[in-house]
């Protein structure tokens, strides 16, 4: 977005001046409306990781427990950033590809009844799985009240519906470089009174990421440690130009965006990983035959268009399409047909126009393009 | 400047891209002969805070026991890192705007002969004060060639001789937004080869900040977690640009500015906070019966100069000039003009210009400007 472009490009202010301070309250500000909540925010100067630590060091000490839905990459990151913490975690493993139900979980907590906080992801990028979220917090909320949910909501953010409050995340976590389109270095997290009360009573064992501090500066417009000041200037523009908009109506352009790639991919004979398939990414195999790795490059190479492939043991054989940052439905027409394209010059026998065709017929059925 | 200000306007790139890879290794390739080391430098999405719990955490076990010279707000950072981290840590205190010698940081390691650790701020920013680095590790490696010596280089950067290899400064940290004049949200380490094998053999207790891991990704032009890939692409610019000055020269301006306005600030009857002063920035006592507070703010009102207080208990008693980032000595005569314009003011009997006057006679004694 030129506006948030050009942002970065300032001037850079100082922080400890009433000017970054309204700069901070208003960026703040915006953000509890994108991620619908009256609950506290929090910016930190890192990349989204750094707010998976801070929710974990900051809300758990190392005698008590935590239950992660482990299902993919992301998945594993909190029980790693867990061990680091030397706090206790049960992993809720599921295949590539699935998503773990609010039974399921239910059933975990059961078993595992010291289990003080629940850590997963709204959206698995590296499978492009997504859980449904209103279903398991209700069921969560219902049978375990003392056990708080903390949402990696990184890739999710704007591409799935995210309501903080309504539902009862208790931490909900995004960054600057995924639908916001912002350059990485931003992440912030919403945070539930339940949420902030616990950390308040807990000894924090990080201590750049220290949330009960930063709760109160942050009211105040200020930060702990210098802020990264331009990259909260650009989310200030780049959210206003979000609120400017319907939200629903920017989750169910996404939302298209995801439909119509996935039924192209499968009239083109590509297979979905996921039985959840989110609306940030597709993740799919590709036809018998064909290469990931070699479609992945020939994307690149010959149409300047880019996509990312698996990661882990995915590597090498699925693709993944993001749907976020600045993208619309004339990008996905622009990937399918250069998917075709390649296809073709990689000797695949589809029917030629098939997936656009395809595309271009789920696009047609929404209301959305006949307002 | 200008490139930096542009390279921050420009599109992302993909950090998991050759492109990227190559800006990164020329990004760490000129911070390495900034900071003078052949040592790993790995760059870090956080504020220079962060890199000080990165050093802290990775090489310490909470068995391990280190020392810390505390001077000033930013000495007790260390106390309070290895506090959250559960390290323990002896403070050496001196009074604020005293330097350390290096017999007595010896006479505490004799005294504390189990610290591993050696954690000291080349300038500590709150009272404007400087160690002599250089005589500081010759001792200590001397008398302790096992300690290790954590330098917190933030505000130090290229304002003070700082020579990792040299003096053998196993790790040295700074960040973006001070001599560098980049916004914050990038911080930069060099760990040498003793620090990295201690940081092998031990387990950190930071998730976000695992230096092991950072040093071997980022050997390849890759890092652990999302980059800040704009930050780091204005890093690249303004690196180069200081790399195609004489290093020797830029220490010099820089020292030429605070020796004009320590002179200047005596001759307006103003009392230097610190013994041992360093040229990122002065600390000075207002001139009897001027407040400090009221000086500060109308400095920025009248004339559009922003200095800085004190903080923690000197806050409101002391007024603080930087000399770095983008200043010159054109900016020394600005703030002198203007605190005496202010002065006069104010009501106070100083000789009008006579600060001023002594600026220019220091300026006109060096051979700096003679060439």
């Amino acid at each position: 977005m030129p506006e948030a472009q050009l942002a970065l490009a300032r001037p850079i202010i100082h922080h400890r001046t009433p000017q970054f301070t309204d700069l901070f309250l208003e960026t703040r500000n915006n953000l509890q409306k994108i991620l619908q909540t009256q609950n506290d925010v929090v910016i930190l100067a890192s990349s989204g990781t750094g707010a998976m630590e801070a929710a974990v060091s900051n809300l758990l000490s190392t005698d008590e427990q935590a239950l992660a839905v482990v299902t993919g990459k992301f998945g594993e990151r909190w029980l790693e950033i867990c061990k680091a913490h030397k706090i206790t975690c049960t992993a809720l493993h599921k295949s590539a590809g699935e998503a773990c139900s609010p039974e399921e979980i239910c059933q975990a907590l059961e078993n595992h009844s010291e289990t003080r906080v629940l850590l997963i992801q709204a959206c698995e990028t590296s499978t492009a799985t997504s859980h449904d979220l209103e279903l398991i917090a209700q069921s969560v909320h219902q049978k375990f009240p003392a056990v708080l949910i903390v949402v990696d909501a990184i890739s999710a953010l704007l591409t799935q519906p995210l309501k903080a409050d309504d539902w009862g995340l208790d931490i909900v976590i995004s960054g600057s470089q995924k639908s916001l389109g912002l350059p990485p270095g931003l992440a912030f997290m919403s945070i539930s009174p339940s949420a902030l009360e616990r950390i308040k009573n807990n000894e924090a064992s990080s201590y750049y990421f220290n949330l009960s501090i930063e709760v109160d500066k942050q009211r105040k417009g200020q930060t702990a440690y210098t802020p990264a000041i331009s990259l909260i200037d650009a989310l200030n523009e780049t959210t206003q130009a979000i609120l400017r908009q319907d939200l629903q109506k920017v989750l169910a352009e996404v939302e298209l965006m995801a439909h119509c790639t996935r039924e192209a991919l499968l009239a083109l004979n590509f297979r979905l990983l996921s039985s959840s398939p989110s609306s940030a990414v597709t993740a799919a195999f590709p036809p018998e035959g064909v290469s990931a790795k070699e479609l992945i490059k020939k994307l690149d190479s010959k149409f300047g268009v880019m996509i990312a492939g698996g990661q882990s043991e995915l590597k090498g054989k699925i693709i993944r399409i993001a749907h976020l940052g600045h993208l619309d439905l004339i990008d996905v027409f622009a990937v399918i047909s250069s998917i075709e394209l390649c296809l073709l010059m990689m000797g695949t026998k589809t029917e030629v126009g098939l997936g656009l065709k395809t595309a271009l017929l789920e696009a047609a059925k929404t209301t959305n393009l006949s307002e």
